[in-house]
């Protein structure tokens, strides 16, 4: 990599700067961005070695030229630097949507168009927040269609893995589908039940009935409002398509418990419950998970004392939460062993410190 | 209390019982169970002072007898002891639907039956598991009509404070609806999100897109299948109208997509928002929570290291989740510590340690 193009420096475009010329420092990065200051900000802090203040310019010469602008702001990207760009130039974008992204890129420069999104960094924005190390061990998705030229799928293949990101190809229509089904409706759908929860009840009598269970469905819905519409914007197709048929989908159950076809019922529930164990099967856990339980005072050093105990036993701790008391002071530490031996023997020496530990049922693991 | 009577000796009737008799040594606990062995062992293990094997002989003389037996079992209890009963006693139970079972209560013998719901140990089963400390810091739910007698909710409340859990008063019905929305709605939520997930998308694809809010989202869907089925019978009629009714404001919201009324959508997010973080604020949080996040090698001993940095600069972790990479032999480890003072220091001292920290905006804690 010797010529590249960032056109955007924010969060992706500055974090993807930030990654390139540590890995490459001799590259000769150009930036541009509609926001004057945000493009200076990038050079202060190293994420490109000059500024533009013009795309085409920008883009002429180079090897690579990133998208790291808003959905909004692509098709007249693309229009003002489609003559500018080398014939033999690679172009990739970093956009949550990707369907019409890819149509649109390829009528400007053909197959040197690849889409691109790197699964990381969402939630923040601005070159403030850029960061080289952002992508590492985060996953790439590229969208290669049948025109792709293999030069361009490889030269942003590498960008991804230079960045310390591994790259999954996925077709644009199926990625826009299956980030509207990983992603966009549970976002919408964990809003949905805290709304239909809290309605009609007082929070005393809410906190009493919400288990932990309620608390990790709907954690998601305190997410930034401002940027969701955004996302979803981005993949309304999709996003509609899926929500229409997951109400189906709970229109379905509505029918088995209404006709009280309970074996069907549990049937499906069997189901979800492998393909989600299977989905997030940790590939190398050394034993079998075992959950431990305990109340905690909620004071400093309390996690520390019971994970010390856990290092010097040599049991890896795989997951562990915390529940708060609702009363405050107080809250319930959960945590999963590898190793059922591991487990009995950190419960033995926590009992030795005066702490109370269950043996939960319980599947948070996973 | 002097005379009471467990009819049902299961993980909620022995954990009952144990933690009765370690309040008030002296007071006279007759079980009953229709099964023998489950009885036999409550007595072994001190549950029980008394074992019975009459329903109307274990009840007769009791001043507090309580029910805890499958939904499904109670009514020809409630038949047997109804004539045997003092005319003065208590009847309460435990299970997790509460309309139905006080109406054929309060048929058996008035305004002395008292519905109850503890909100602790549903996904453990049997007296093996039973436990005096089961239900202390829980929620214990009484759901009193306008015909329930002041002297019998007194000592349905005195049970459940003996045992270590705070009361919660419910109207019945308000009950059931208030489980179906906070519990039964999101549990067939959860199954239905990852059924439509994983439906056609290869497992490399699916965990590049899945990030840590569909991990969160759909955890309960791991739960145990009969179980839930279960619970799902108890409380069919409210479940079915709040799944109803959440199908429709998911139809709303596909409304509000389609037709691109964002304004709307946002401001229904950011409702939802406000009511999520309302309703687990945590009471007595000592400074503004930081969320702190690194990339940890996964095993032991390396918890014991953050949270012990931690201890050492009073920083108290607030909430702490273990993201393991889908790749095995590391993980990303997110915490969230009280106060950004004591997260800046905390910050640095595991930059010196070697930890690349990050600064995530995000709202786990919640």
């Amino acid at each position: 990599m010797r010529n590249v193009t960032l056109l955007g420096t924010g969060l992706i475009g500055g974090s993807i700067g930030l990654g390139l010329r540590r890995a490459f420092p001799g590259v000769n990065l150009v930036g541009y961005d509609r926001d004057q200051e945000s493009v200076d900000e990038a050079l202060e802090r190293g994420a490109i070695s000059r500024a533009s203040q013009d795309p085409a310019d920008a883009a002429a010469g180079a090897e690579l030229v990133v998208i790291a602008v808003p959905l909004g702001q692509v098709q007249p990207l693309l229009d003002s630097i489609a003559e500018a760009v080398d014939r033999s130039a690679t172009l990739t974008d970093v956009g949550s949507a990707k369907a019409e992204m890819v149509l649109a890129g390829q009528a400007a420069v053909g197959g040197r168009f690849v889409g691109g999104h790197p699964m990381a960094g969402s939630e923040r924005r601005g070159i403030e927040a850029a960061d080289p190390d952002l992508f590492q061990d985060a996953a790439w998705i590229l969208t290669p269609t049948p025109v792709t030229s293999s030069g361009a799928y490889a030269a942003a293949s590498q960008l991804a893995t230079t960045l310390g990101a591994r790259v999954v190809a996925v077709d644009p229509s199926e990625h826009d589908s299956l980030v509207a089904r990983l992603s966009h409706v549970p976002q919408i759908t964990a809003s949905a039940l805290v709304d239909m929860a809290s309605r009609a009840g007082d929070r005393e009598a809410l906190l009493g009935l919400a288990g932990g269970g309620f608390r990790d469905v709907t954690r998601i819905a305190a997410s930034d409002p401002g940027l969701w519409i955004s996302i979803l914007r981005s993949n309304r197709a999709a996003v509609l398509h899926s929500l229409r048929r997951f109400g189906d989908s709970l229109g379905d159950a509505a029918t088995l418990i209404e006709n009280e076809r309970w074996d069907e019922l549990e049937a499906w529930l069997s189901r979800s419950r492998t393909a989600r164990l299977e989905l997030f099967a940790k590939p190398d856990i050394d034993g079998e998970p075992t959950a431990l339980s305990l109340m905690v005072p909620d004071r400093p050093g309390v996690l520390a004392e019971v994970t010390t105990e856990a290092g010097k036993l040599g049991a890896n701790i795989e997951d562990l939460r915390i529940v708060h008391s609702t009363e405050g002071g107080r809250g319930r530490l959960e945590l999963v062993v590898a190793g059922s031996d591991e487990a009995e023997a950190l419960s033995k020496a926590l009992e030795a410190r005066g702490y109370h530990v269950d043996h939960p049922d319980i599947d948070f693991t996973t």
